[in-house]
């Protein structure tokens, strides 16, 4: 009977530094546009994600997402999300972790940190969108907010559209400050341009990214104003109940791609609006992309609150890779009892 | 900052052997005691389980479990209920494992095998219960069900009343069979009689405790008839809508303590009833121990679905005893960067 894969942080590096970091990103890229466009919601079945929020010690929230694969595997990755994080404890902001269990025998196949698997899962899928919906390159990317999502969000959008720059700004100098480091080690060369002040990010941009750790009830981060016409928003910051991004009026003008309905309106950007006023899902548009790409012309928004299906595509992804480079841990964690009717069985020394 | 520490059942196996069966089984019993006497749902918060149930490849279950200790951590036991397991797996029917969260920076405390944990604690919440509504020992206990809960309830409640006797039924005579060297295997040496139907396990039983399989809709798993004026009644068996396990006759005569209105209205005993017709709650019963101790010459029944608070201080339990002996592998699963706001700072070799 199998035992318990772990991939730890360090095993997941090693996985990305083998394959290739952006070959790993085109992967996730393409397993989640499948995905998505094959989603049959009988056959990989997901749960809205429920958890506790608090705010003490400081702000947080700790979550799980659960989805299945009917007739083969469960996976549910539990995430937290602690603003406070890189000020306080010199620690990432979101950290997680999946588990996949066997349908068959309820056993626990493998663990996973899935700290940097959100990080390029939650890039990956502004791609998919992105890709549908933004005018053709190259491309000006205006990114709001500096810190750790940016990272993966301007590598996996650079995946789908030549990038010309980056406009970047983010309300902490010290954080705009490092992301050209952060771009450089991650071998992505694009002219960056750190700015003063939303205005300009958003003035200018064809892909506009907010991701943010805004606190709730504090947002717009940005004002309207003058954009471009075509101008595609991924709306990506961590979300709760109260948190948003973007001005009510750029919503209101743009057509609205929730990855999740039900997440969305109760936690993203669409919980400020009506459920009629929000358009076709992020799966819909992947589906039917010859349909949507005439809207490229057009504002639209993609409000990624972050779906299970993502996390179960990301898992597999890395334990494939684990699987064929040999690479994790094995743990006998659970009982293989001679007895299955003896839960004392192991007792005997 | 903390790695993850990782319990295997061998482990906590390794744990109770040198803290001893009968001493784990008391601190389990009193520390539940403990909390449901001191149970505040702002202190500890716990949210209804949630899961996936399904029929293919064979009926079963994944649940999840969650529990907070405010301002302190998360614990979420995930549990697999898989009936088909032992006859066509060689594999416990329950498999579970136990997540601890910090609620300060989200990180994965602690990952601990639950499969025994769980059939300890769901004896002990059986005995804790059974201390307060069953009348004074010595007893007989009636099982029926003999897989292998039932050694855990049966030793839980050894725990609390002296035992005159075992009466024990279950519907697959080579499991039965096989109880008489399970207790024994557990150093429990009280009278066995395996009898041939449930009827008579019913007629004598001073406290009964049902742990069966049965499929939903396919109880009760005897017929109403008479009993002991004082019987009181551990119905465990794992909870399914539509899965109940006792005749309603006896429901409708009994005072019915929930260990979880909700939970239990959902999917056990109680489903079939109003809820207006369930008595106080496990919590209510042990704050109130004086004046319920009343309640032990009438019938009553514990619905137990299983709380995750009680897998919490099951977790709790194995946790101290681990860090006191030093046991339990520690492994770096998560990230710990110099820069939090690079989420590819680990890739560069």
């Amino acid at each position: 009977m199998a035992a318990t894969r772990i991939l730890t942080d360090e095993c997941i590096a090693g996985i990305v530094r083998e394959v290739g970091l952006d070959a790993i990103m085109d992967e996730v890229i393409g397993c989640l546009a499948d995905s998505f466009a094959e989603h049959e919601p009988d056959v990989v079945q997901t749960i809205a994600r429920s958890g506790f929020r608090y705010i003490k010690p400081d702000l947080g929230l700790i979550e799980w997402m659960p989805a299945m694969v009917a007739g083969s595997k469960v996976a549910i990755k539990t995430v937290g999300y602690h603003p406070s994080n890189p000020v306080e404890r010199n620690a990432p902001s979101v950290l997680a972790a999946t588990a996949l269990y066997d349908t068959a025998d309820g056993r626990l196949l493998a663990l996973c940190d899935a700290s940097l698997l959100t990080a390029i899962r939650t890039g990956a899928a502004s791609a998919v969108v992105t890709d549908v919906l933004a005018v053709d390159g190259p491309i000006t990317l205006g990114m709001i907010g500096c810190g750790a999502q940016a990272v993966t969000q301007i590598h996996a959008v650079s995946r789908v559209r030549p990038i010309e720059r980056v406009l970047a700004y983010d309300a902490d100098d010290l954080v705009a400050a490092t992301l050209g480091t952060r771009l450089a080690g991650a071998g992505l060369d694009i002219p960056l341009h750190i700015v003063d002040g939303a205005a300009r990010v958003v003035a200018d941009a064809d892909v506009l990214c907010t991701a943010t750790s805004v606190d709730p009830e504090a947002g717009p981060v940005f004002r309207d104003g003058p954009h471009r016409p075509g101008v595609h928003v991924n709306a990506v910051g961590a979300d709760l109940p109260g948190k948003f991004e973007l001005p009510r009026e750029l919503l209101d003008r743009s057509v609205i791609v929730p990855d999740h309905r039900e997440q969305c309106l109760a936690e993203g950007e669409s919980q400020r609006l009506d459920s009629v006023a929000i358009g076709p899902d992020m799966c819909e548009v992947v589906r039917h992309r010859d349909r949507f790409v005439e809207l490229r012309d057009r504002p639209t928004v993609f409000d990624s609150t972050g779906w299970a299906l993502e996390d179960l595509v990301a898992a597999d992804v890395a334990l494939a890779h684990a699987e064929r480079l040999g690479r994790g841990l094995s743990i006998d964690l659970q009982p293989h009892p001679r007895d299955p009717y003896n839960p004392y069985e192991s007792l005997r020394s």
